[in-house]
């Protein structure tokens, strides 16, 4: 783990890095001393680990909540360099977007290709952080929606040091399989006129979830929409699961 | 309306009366003065106006949000007397599920067969407690689950009063025509093993609500299973809605 640069800002302490070539950041209180817990949040399609909805919500679990907060770059997102598979399967896509295949299908099938990489990644990156002395070993947490969720999914089911997620805005096409493993709280975010996710896929999805406490929350509105109490809720749910 | 009792008890005023033979509850903060918000209550199937989840939710909003809150008891249920149309509706509605209708459909029909009772006696209750010092004529919300429910949504619907419902465990088989009359902000409860509405139908009522605010919450359990942490978020609700 190689640090790039440091800031601090209305009491939250950003530190930029590389873990074996993958951007990362990490945000802590300003003055952290000593072990907290530590969520570590997945972005959106085409977002990055600073996109503005990630450092919203995690100023707000860092100044609020007391924790750390860890995002990575997507592989071929943000700072890291595109991936030819990847595009490879985006043109075939594409294709078959215009021949009539579903869109669901195709977006599910391309988040199950990705998460293979990002869970180790992501594991490697709970690995390194929680050895620094203003993280340490607390409980964690996963936040994220939309591909965040169709690679949070296979995470949290792969990984035991994950107490409770959020997740949301996805289906269960790509990880039904993945969901039947998870047995944490869960927080599951619904736009009910998702124009990108079909509800009853939505509804699939939460329904193969293993966890004994789960609570759907769905909100009128596109997948972009996602009201802002709903931020006030997660930090509710993180605060009850992980202090 | 003639005041039978009252008492008090850690900090809540507790006085029973009848509203035109109607026996009721109103739960006030003890040195209440003055206008305040106030929550109608209706109560479930087979329960009357100061069932256990009734008492404990009043409790909470009279005491946390410093909220007036009123409870009648349904036609036929508590203090008051049979109905005779409606025992008959009953023994014809066993007769019919024994020959195999469903359930939710009978349910529905005598739901909505009640509601034409309970409406205007409910908004003679919004009038008459209205005028009392200790409650005034402050912002007005509902709660009411199961047939809580089922009676709610034509009551939320005919009264302007309401400007925020806590809804749930109901269908939209009786009341989809009266659900989308309604416009306030409404938090819908659903059990997702709901074993008397089913869960199609549930989401059907939330989709007919008209609300351009409206949040679902769906959690595992039976129809009496709503978890505790639900009541934390209805606090939250009507506070944000009503104070």
């Amino acid at each position: 783990m190689r640090f790039l640069s440091e800031t601090s800002s209305v009491g939250v302490r950003e530190q930029l890095f590389t873990l074996h070539e993958i951007p990362g950041v990490l945000w802590t209180p300003e003055a952290a001393v000593g072990a907290r817990p530590l969520v570590l949040m997945g972005h959106g399609g085409g977002q990055h680990k600073k996109a503005p909805d990630i450092l919203a919500r995690a100023r707000r679990f860092v100044t609020e909540l007391g924790f750390a907060v860890v995002a990575l770059d997507v592989p071929a997102h943000g700072d890291r360099p595109k991936v030819e598979e990847y595009d490879r399967v985006a043109t075939e896509n594409q294709a078959r977007i215009e021949a009539g295949e579903e869109l669901a299908v195709l977006i599910a099938g391309f988040q199950a290709l990705v998460a293979r990489q990002t869970v180790p990644e992501w594991q490697a990156t709970l690995d390194a952080v929680q050895q620094l002395d203003h993280v340490g070993v607390g409980p964690v947490g996963y936040w994220g929606v939309s591909l965040g969720c169709g690679l949070g999914v296979p995470f949290v089911a792969a990984e035991p040091r994950v107490r409770a997620a959020v997740l949301g805005l996805g289906g269960a096409l790509a990880s039904a399989e993945a969901a039947a493993a998870i047995t944490v709280p869960v927080e599951f975010l619904v736009q009910w006129d998702d124009e990108r996710v079909p509800r009853v896929q939505s509804m699939a999805l939460f329904d193969a979830l293993a966890s004994t406490e789960k609570t759907l929350h769905a909100n009128p509105g596109k997948h972009g929409e996602i009201p802002a109490f709903e931020l006030d809720s997660t930090l509710r749910f993180f605060s009850r699961h992980l202090r």
